[in-house]
Formats: structure tokens, C-alpha cells, sequence
């Protein structure tokens, strides 16, 4: 995908993405990211960020680990979004915490948060990882995590390269920006 | 203001604020901060490392996106310490988790804190904030999650421009030092 | 101990872990680490990190801050894991919120991961710090912090520095890669 075409979609499916003239042509900086969270919530920056500099000529690496793994599943129906200790969560009406531990409580935050997403015109999770693939955003899941929460790496989208905190400094340690997400 | 009054006012806000120096000299450093988090104790290490940072000659852009909106609301007496999920947080005594969804106890972990905070000479985040401000420190809204959430910007405090992603990179890029809080 | 003697222990103790060859030439690299999470899990990703990166032959600092200072106790049996509020963490069966704040849920998650680790062979948190020990990792506790919750400084390892936010900012300005964890 051309970086115009990259920069087309990404108007439209991250709002509020403005795009700087002659941006594209710095093409030599690189972002190194470690996403390391698995919730709905947190998925989004990882990818926003990721494709964002790759709309802007960066070279982009994400290491994914811990419970960022989660984010490499082919299907992400899974994950949720929780109210429990944030209470920075913008809530239609305020909630006493107790009834936040109810059955369905967790379930409910994230059909709104999702319905939410939806109504504003923010892209799925899976459609800017789709960006991120198509943007060549290297990819690589943390072996060691891998194999203590046992994943199985054939649950991951394609193209997902195993990789150690060692390889990741490799890249890092060349990049313009690095970011412990 | 300028950096040697700035100097004297971290040394009386911050407990602990040690100045280097010389340090102003190196005028030409720059710092970028991401903050996402919108509760009292994460609303600390944005304001406190960019108003160091600013005292030492840096050039610094916090871009506040996801639950960090919160910050830049001019009335903060809503943010809250939740002790749920982070069993780290020192308490005054052990409590078990069911005695902390309980009605009031986010309540009281917030008033704790606050008055600890307070006791022991820390500014508050209002202060460090209006630190931030005087010492010129950037400070933009990310447009997408002001959508998202439907925040206000005339609830935000006076002087905040709103940006996207491929803004923040235009300053990041350029950054000595790039932190995702 | 020796960088190739440290590459052998993280071998061992970090599955995973890749030794780049070569990589030990690029001794004038350097890493800033902030930490600032005091729980079982989010106590790993310092440690690892740091001293990967020092086997690598970075020099490499942490700044311990607000409840990372945890980490720095003598004696690290009290961290512990909460699934409250991480929908992420992966559970051996599905377990509603409501049943998650009953008492002893906290501990048995963190029995759980402990075991888990231990299963997989991955190295304790203590003997991780050990390895930044022995590879010079310089240590230091936020001043600040230590006031506020009133942490003993007895309590903590041996060498542990005091500073404040400013000379974080020392090393920081110099480094090659800065994370805030």
C-alpha cells in the first residue's frame, strides 16, 4: 500500500488524524513499541501510534509481550474493557464500585465502549492492525511470555515473528522513539 | 517566569527536588509525554517530570489523550485514587478486596491520600500544573478521544490546542526523551 | 561478573533470551528506566529489560518511583498479582468479577503466577535484581516517593541511591532509550 493510500484510510478510519504536508518524506526515523496490555482500551494505542508513524515514513517495530499477546489473536472478540480501579472511565452515570462487581458489569462497559467506538466513526482494533500489516509495521511476540502464559502462536495473525527482549534492543536501539505501552 | 524562579518554586513543591547545577545551560534538549492516565496518583508523573524537566532547560509537549483528558479539566476535585487492582498502593492497614468495593472506601483512599499529600508539603496537582503552564510547556488534547469521550474543550483549562497523532509526532520525533505514561 | 558470564546466567534464567552476537561491542549505548508499578507482574519488565540491556552492554539506570519503590525492598514476598481490573490476564477458567473480590483471590492468583514461573523456569524477581546488581545497573529511589509513603530506607537492597526527578533527568537526557514502566 502506497504511503498516500496509507494516509487516505487513515483519515477516515482514525478521527482527528491530521496529516502534515511533507511528512512522509523523513523516512529514515523509526519507533520502537513494547505493548504490553491486553485490554480494549489499551489495544488502541499501540496500533493508532504504530500506524500513524508508519503513515508518516517511519519504520515501525511493535514487541508485543506480557498481556499484550493478546492483541496478536487472530480473533480479539475477546478482549474487554474494565471500570474496576480506573475510575478515570468516563461512565454514563456514576457507579458505586460494588455494583461495578456484578455479574455482566464488565461485559456491559464493553458493549458501550464498543457501541461508543462505533457511533464515532473510530475503527476496530482489528481493522488498524490490518493497517499496521499493510503498513510493513514489524510484528514481533515475546518468546518468553509466549511460553510462560502458553499461547499458542497458531492463534496469532500471520507474519508474527517470535522474538526475545535481546532482539527487541536491536531495533530500539536504533529508533528515534521508544514507547513502553 | 524565568528558569531561577521556577527553580526556587519546584524546590518548595516538590519535596526532594534537587537542581543541578548548570543544568539550565543545556537549553536545547527536548521531552515529550504522552499521559493516558486521568486518576490523582497517575496525574503526578506528567506534570512533575515536565515541570523538572522545563526548570532544567527543556523544551517540553505533553499530549494528553485516552482517560489523561482528564487532566485538563479546570476543576480536578473528581479525580480519584482507586486501591482496587493495585495491591501495591501502600495502605494504612491490610484490607481484604471485598472491604474495598464497598461503598466510600474509593472515597476514602482518595481523602487519604490527598491529606498524606498534603501533610508532607507535595503540591497539589493544580499547582504543578500551573507550573507547567508558566514554564511554556506544550500541552495538547488528542482530537480522537476528545470526540470519543465527548469531552468539552471549554471544560479544559485556557491555552490547549487540539492535535492529532501526526502532530505529536512532528515534537516526538525531535524529542531527546519520549515517555508513554 | 564478566558480560559474557551474564549472557550465560540470562540464558539460563530468562527463556528466551537471545544473545546478539557481536552485540556486547556497542558498550556506549544507554538505557533509562522509570518504574513505577510495585505488583508481582509489572515488577518483571524493569528487571528484564535492564539487564538484557546490560548484558548488551548498555549502561543502564532505573529510577524506582511512586509504587515501583516496592521493588526495591530486601525482602519481595508481600508483591502480588490482582486480575481485578485486567480482563487480560489469562485465567485457567473464566471467573466472573464477583467471585474475583472474594477474600484469598488475590493470593491465589498470585500463587498461580508464582508457580506458574516457576514451572516454566522463569527466574524470580529477586534473583533478576540480583542479575542488574552484578551487572552495575545503577539504582535509584525517587526522594519524593520515599517521603510521601514513608518508606524506610533500611528496607530497601543495598546500594540503592536517593534523587530526585532532576537527576533522573541527568542520565536521561543522555540515553539512548528512556521507558517509563
Amino acid at each position: 500500500m502506497s504511503l498516500s493510500s496509507l494516509f487516505r484510510r487513515l483519515n477516515f478510519t482514525v478521527p482527528g488524524f491530521q496529516a502534515l504536508p511533507g511528512a512522509p518524506d523523513n523516512g529514515r526515523e523509526k519507533l520502537a513499541i513494547v505493548a504490553t496490555k491486553g485490554t480494549l482500551d489499551w489495544g488502541y494505542p499501540p496500533v493508532i501510534l504504530a500506524s500513524t508513524a508508519a503513515a508518516l515514513g517511519y519504520g515501525v517495530e511493535i514487541f508485543f509481550t506480557f498481556y499484550g499477546l493478546q492483541l496478536l489473536k487472530k480473533d480479539l472478540s475477546h478482549l474487554r474493557v474494565s471500570p474496576l480501579g480506573n475510575p478515570a472511565m468516563p461512565m454514563p452515570v456514576p457507579m458505586p464500585t460494588l455494583m461495578m462487581v456484578l455479574p455482566g458489569m464488565e461485559g456491559m462497559a464493553t458493549s458501550m465502549m464498543k457501541s461508543k467506538m462505533k457511533a464515532k466513526g473510530v475503527a476496530s482494533l482489528e481493522e488498524l492492525r490490518e493497517l499496521c500489516v499493510e503498513a510493513e509495521v514489524h510484528m514481533v511476540a515475546g518468546q518468553m511470555t509466549v511460553d510462560l502464559f502458553e499461547f499458542d502462536s497458531a492463534d496469532f495473525i500471520d507474519g508474527i515473528e517470535l522474538g526475545g527482549a535481546a532482539a527487541f534492543f536491536e531495533f530500539a536501539g536504533e529508533s528515534d522513539i521508544t514507547l513502553f505501552i
